[in-house]
């Protein structure tokens, strides 16, 4: 399962001590190859963690070996220490597995500003290389063979996805076969999830043969419709880091189309349960955007509506106030006429043409799951964002979260 | 106070039924001249309530004589009807006064894309004229004596100031007196408070004698700074309605200068007195942002602090999160380096240069006032946004408003 499903991949999830809670807090997914392509999308905030700024150097020849995780601090605002801490990290992954430095990636996730504790990061390192699957019982990293793969990376894929939890409730797990081929994925992520990505880490492989720039081609259009249109809560992270890696492992090279559609599968599946787990969430949100004049009105307008604090507490009180849909569509800049405007909630068209239709008591928002449809009526474009209700448990977590 | 302190106008408020607390619910403010000037500052919102709509166009000809407003309904996305409402709610005031329709300003407040009931609100500016401070005995509006100013005027001002809450709290008020002129206001607004206005309805008053036009470029100036400036929760209002009524009964023409610096003080303790009031806050933040290159980008800088619901759930959990400060201006496009900013809070400097300073645990939070200080390191500009902590009494309140 997970990012072990793929031929070529071995991963593991280990307790460093850097979660308080004792849980599982480093993981490590290792691409064997026999080629060792890379794609990554990373945060769209300009104040970028250090492993971001580690992570973005290491990609830029196309090439990546292994990938590191971890939870419990995002090592972000911690001046040049904190990069260096990163750079090691990266470093004993590099020495434990016989490569260079420099293919190694690094992803962080936790508190910001806060220094991350370099020993138990480096320990923690140590264990996860001892307990990659198909090595579980060796202790020594050095003992690794290269090229085998067990039945065992099975339970490493769900120790790596288990080790990348923060304020999540489950692990996020994906996988689709086609073709010969195999992408597999695991996701992270419980608020923070806003534009260009959120406090968000994904690492996905696939055995399929991909050059590093088709892969990239694949990564930035499924997630420009996946985790891009997940917006949970406006804040968007300064961690986030989409990561694929492709090991060629299967000896075949799929049709790109093809490839980016069962990776868009893959980044859809795994941001519907990024949703799914949002921070406090009580309702599961889709907004439908038709008849937009282009696909960036229509993803501005869904936008505008994922970020209204006041409908989204309204949707936590079984409310369907569509009055405050059409207050949040009105600050867009997106082309169409308020008053021409039709919305549907779960399928009742409680506004036509901008006035009451169907009596919005009519709406039952008991059920978690709630779609709500408009159509501009200027267009044939649309978008469709996801987002989660602003409730009681939203505002605790995250005002507790740090403490 | 309120509004009557001026020379020159007439008020008052009652209850229309339209609030189902029986509360009052209708106010009117009426210049009794010499000279009818007025100015307005109107939602930025596309999506405009029926009084916004006629009030845009009572203004276009920089004369009017009243306003009315009402509580209970927001008269938005109500159609054809709706707009009726609005109409004929104008021509009873007017027909009570001895004044065209077109000079009379409405402004409603309450829940959008529900019938605001016509009956009750002529009832109310039945009420209203009878009660017009001065008049508050006689119950019969024709018998206004126009340039009869009563001190009973007083109470039409509070009475009025009353009659414009929906989940406010208290009035919200303010007087200034300059060189034998006057200023005075009301104000509503509780949440929905951004940018560029709120569901904010403030309505001022002065007996100084401005042109319309020198009246306008004094409030766009004033709300400019002031309640462009409050951003409670993200969130547009489609009703926000800033008036300014000149009677010129003062005789006195001030200097623009002087006029505007009088007007910006009046705005300010009112926008100061909203946020105070902000739906179900535990903490009153000032955000001042100094080292900007430009306003604007101070201005966007503050803005996106005053948006972050991780910040601002932060702070209702007393946590000084200097972190969620920087991952929300990262988010900008201001021209800084978030890794050359510095943060404080209540003066304690908690990052300097993008790293950890002052240990946090040094700031208090425990009070309900918080002054968040940036420095960007990249120019002489700032700006101050006021907004407040988000907090389990909102999420209450919204999620419970309409029903």
């Amino acid at each position: 399962m997970s990012v072990t499903a793929a031929a070529g991949f071995q991963a593991a999830g280990v307790s460093a001590g850097l979660r308080s809670s004792g849980e599982p807090d480093v993981a490590l997914v290792v691409n064997r190859g026999p080629h060792f392509a890379v794609a990554t999308v990373f945060t769209s905030n300009r104040s970028k963690a250090n492993p971001i700024l580690w992570s973005e150097q290491v990609v830029a020849d196309g090439v990546a070996k292994a990938i590191v995780l971890n939870a419990g601090g995002a090592n972000c605002f911690t001046g040049a220490e904190g990069f260096e801490t990163t750079r090691l990290t990266a470093g004993a992954v590099a020495a434990g597995l016989g490569m260079a430095t420099e293919d190694v990636l690094v992803c962080s996730t936790g508190l910001i500003g806060e220094v991350l504790d370099r020993h138990k990061v480096l320990s923690g390192v140590d264990a996860a290389l001892a307990a990659l699957s198909g090595n579980a019982l060796s202790g020594n990293a050095s003992s690794i063979n290269p090229l085998s793969i067990n039945p065992l990376s099975i339970n490493g894929g769900m120790q790596a996805a288990r080790a990348i939890l923060t304020t999540d409730t489950v692990e996020k797990l994906s996988v689709r076969e086609h073709g010969g081929w195999t992408i597999g994925g695991m996701a992270k992520g419980a608020g923070m999830l806003a534009p260009a990505l959120a406090t968000m880490l994904v690492v996905m492989t696939t055995d399929a043969e991909l050059k590093s720039a088709e892969l990239d081609a694949a990564l930035h259009e499924a997630a420009r419709v996946t985790f891009n249109r997940l917006d949970s809560d406006g804040c968007t992270s300064t961690n986030d880091q989409v990561t694929i890696l492709a090991s060629g492992a299967s000896g075949i090279q799929p049709a790109l189309d093809d490839f980016t559609a069962v990776l868009k599968e893959v980044c859809a599946d795994l941001a519907q349960q990024l949703m799914a787990d949002a921070e406090g969430a009580s309702h599961e949100i889709t907004i439908v955007v038709h008849g937009a004049k282009s696909e960036a009105d229509a993803e501005e307008v869904g936008r505008s509506i994922a970020r209204s604090n006041l409908f989204k507490a309204a949707v936590f009180g079984n409310d369907p106030n569509w009055g405050r849909v059409l207050a949040a569509i009105g600050t867009t800049n997106a082309d169409f006429d308020p008053y021409k405007v039709d919305v549907s909630m779960n399928g009742i068209r409680v506004c036509h043409h901008g006035e009451p239709d169907v009596p919005r008591d009519q709406v039952d928002l008991s059920d978690r799951f709630l779609v709500v449809e408009l159509d501009l009526a200027a267009g044939i474009a649309s978008a469709t964002i996801l987002t989660n209700d602003l409730t009681h448990a939203y505002v605790h977590e995250n005002s507790a979260y740090s403490s």
